[in-house]
């Protein structure tokens, strides 16, 4: 963690790199520190993974909207002032690169950030030991 | 929200419409009323997107099974009574089209409804303002 | 349930036979035994479900790191020996199938375990009753 997944409908592919808002979100996520200067979320655990819905169904459909969900995972016990400093760095982020979409499309983003409330986490590979 | 995620097996996809099952739960997100008459989901939040998924494995894998997922997230706060109503609505939705699939497929339709208890919200876009 | 997505980066495609891997985890969940000897998971509800994504970011972005994320659903009300020896197993599962790949390649693999909190919960199909 933390662990961020796009959820998107298909019609925005076209309107926005979204390789390029993948890796700007990451970068959010990496230059977020805490109160003592610390980095809030390790570099080898920051993932954004984003996936267009082929199917989907936005409102009353009667235009062609678009929707963006944007749904992070934290680990739980980080302040709330952290916690909303990391949303809202996302959100402006998010916004930098939509804002050209919103001009000429009926586009939707939500982001909400939970904290995993996992009964099970194992961890495999070698990504995060290389920061480390 | 309400937000609602389809995950199924890509072995379903030429059986069923995908887009129109998307449609036919929006509208029946819509048509929710609450006890004062007032539309429980608000249009501009209504979304539905659908995911087949190109590697899976159902069962026991002896038969070409076939498995949906339906997973609706909605904001916290609303009555017992609503909550079941809406999940009720749904599954009646999806019945009606899936019925034909059932009869000559093996296939398992789950839904799920999850309250949100995330612990940061933030939105953009001008879907919400279109509807209010 | 037990209900387990995989989202993973694309650039993993070509290096795992993801369908492989799909059916080994589903096995695994199909042999967990209870304390009295009983599966623990019901046959007919079991399902692996695995979504490469086309756009991701993940770390620093500066070499072709991959990243795979599982994340299992299962009912409430199992015990914490259980859902260990579960989540041990499964795993242990995917490490078997992802040791050749983290030899070549700079790969994470997080495994998450959720108990679900649904506050509706619907099914249809005839996938249940075909192994009850």
């Amino acid at each position: 963690m933390p662990h961020l997944v796009i959820f998107y409908t298909l019609n925005i592919e076209a309107k926005i790199d979204m390789s390029e808002l993948c890796r700007a979100l990451a970068d959010t996520m990496l230059k977020q520190l805490d109160e003592a200067g610390k980095q809030v979320f390790p570099t080898g655990g920051t993932r954004v993974l984003a996936y267009p819905a082929p199917h989907y169904a936005v409102a009353d459909g009667k235009a062609d909207y678009g929707f963006v969900y944007l749904n992070l995972r934290i680990g739980a016990g980080r302040s709330d002032a952290i916690k909303n400093e990391a949303g809202r760095a996302l959100i402006d982020c998010a916004r930098a690169l939509f804002d050209p979409v919103f001009k000429d499309n009926l586009v939707g983003l939500t982001l909400q950030v939970d904290e995993g409330a996992q009964v099970f986490d194992g961890k495999l590979g070698n990504l995060h030991p290389l920061f480390q």
